[in-house]
């Protein structure tokens, strides 16, 4: 399962590749504005609405960049990955859209929405514990039973270019901006809007946001050392994974900060973006917003662009109700 | 309080000017769309999404384009109104942004949240029992106290011009419909839906939707005389009130039918929506999906236009949690 294309970096060339092979696939998803969480931060805020993509996420955008990149050789016997997330949908759609199977791995704890989602799509769906040990052996039976291609959630130079895309929507639709800030877990988004943004406006500064109690990205920025995080404990559920050293090493050129949200600051953001701009996002989209919201960041009078990663929401579960967890 | 404009019906003309009036001052709120509910529904739908209007509902299109309407005279000593709802909002800001006073009469039992909101928004505000007669003895003190100007809810030509310009923009975003829907309460929405889109085109079917629970429009426009409700018990709390002579008239003489739904039929859309398409919106807006999938109207192959009319949800209670009343 090693995956030739993962240690080489994509460029604004890549992006723009994928952005044209992607077209008429994704949602070119609106960019939002809310007049009154610009006064309340003082600054001009632009929402890129990766909610409104399809399967809920920016992820389906790697996702069809990267099914769509493969040869028919290397499709033949369908794609495969392990994810409890957002990933597990978007690689099931884009492989059915491509009519190929796909085989997901899944936690046997994974919630019963997402497995619904993913059985949706037609996906096969194998279950296995709930530990990234199980989870990779339970893959590597799988790929080596079907013959299915692997795809990587984000540690891969195709799936970064595809995440890509949207910040080069975004700076299309919004102009001028100062600075461009997007959620860091496993580091594809980020990655790939980092390699986006400086591309096309060099002089626009690139701010990663984190969980403050899954910091591990932060840490190994400060220290230049790849820390990687195990189990963290965050309402960000999207955000729990660790930089792989491809995600790192483009994290290190070209993004310019790092900050960090707490907890109470994460669901303050979302409930914030619930109740004044009327849409749904899941906690990983809020980090952004928290960070400011606690003023990790100083954007008094700057034009800053936000992507909203995604709206998969329990909606029998939210983080501001009693016994959430 | 005698209005001496209210037995006045607005045409096409009143709703262009009021479009006019407007411009500047409301959202030109976006028309959203979802393959995902087109499939349930075997149909093609067009949201109009006045949940992202100022103070979350189309309200405010009726509110400015009657403040706004005011001369200096009428004005000099602000403008009044009863409502624990939208229209509160709605005239509060309308109001403060002509730089006049709003005098709001609210029921001592009405939400914090919507009592915080009418008042961050600069109105004084004046407390009455929760019944009808306490709320109209109240105002009718307020209004000899202060000289101010009773702007009623929805009985009034400028009120229904202005939430006709709803209509008008989703027939020109969204083209040929078929269909256009629109929930009914007092009746201004479906009013200046139904003169909108019967001016621009003619050969579209315009249907209201109503809670079963609260059917008064959709018996009186059976029965040809009007039904007046008292405290009916729905979750779609806009749609509580009755129909007034003027917008029952309009009803009578423009809309083509009135269809109802359960309560649950509202749950399970206002639910749907929220999932599929990621928008906030509030019960009173998801009657007329909830009479599509309860199969009350035959919209097979049809393109369908339903104006979501607001988003303002208490989001600690929502309709499918447990102990939600």
């Amino acid at each position: 399962m090693v995956n030739v294309m993962s240690s080489r970096k994509p460029g604004l060339k890549d992006l723009k590749l994928a952005a044209r092979r992607i077209e008429g696939h994704v949602i070119r998803t609106p960019v939002m504005t809310s007049s009154s969480i610009d006064l309340m931060t003082g600054t001009r805020l632009f929402f890129k609405c990766e909610n409104f993509q399809r399967v809920g996420a920016f992820k389906f955008r790697g996702a069809t960049n990267t099914v769509l990149s493969l040869t028919e050789d290397e499709i033949m016997n369908g794609v495969a990955t392990h994810s409890s997330g957002n990933h597990a949908q978007a690689l099931a759609l884009a492989a059915r859209n491509r009519g190929v199977p796909a085989y997901i791995v899944m936690p046997m704890n994974s919630p019963r929405v997402k497995v619904d989602a993913v059985r949706g799509y037609g996906a096969s769906i194998t279950f296995c514990q709930p530990t990234l040990g199980s989870r990779e052996s339970t893959l590597e039976e799988v790929v080596s039973a079907t013959g299915a291609y692997f795809i990587h959630p984000y540690d891969d130079p195709r799936i970064i270019a595809g995440q890509g895309t949207a910040a080069l929507e975004l700076l299309d639709d919004a102009g001028n901006l100062d600075i461009v800030m997007a959620p860091v877990g496993g580091g594809g988004l980020i990655s790939g809007t980092a390699i986006g943004t400086k591309g096309v406006s060099p002089r626009t500064l690139v701010i990663a946001a984190e969980p403050q109690n899954a910091d591990d990205a932060f840490r190994s920025f400060r220290s230049g050392t790849l820390i990687r995080s195990s189990d963290p404990d965050t309402i960000a559920d999207g955000l729990r994974t660790s930089l792989s050293d491809l995600t790192f090493s483009i994290i290190r050129e070209h993004v310019d900060d790092i900050v960090t949200v707490s907890e109470a600051g994460i669901i303050k953001a979302m409930r914030l973006v619930w109740e004044r701009m009327k849409i749904i996002i899941e906690p990983s989209s809020a980090v952004p917003l928290g960070a400011l919201l606690e003023n990790k960041l100083d954007v008094s009078n700057k034009r800053v662009g936000i992507i909203l990663s995604g709206g998969n929401v329990d909606l029998d579960r939210l983080p501001w109700m009693n016994g959430r967890r």
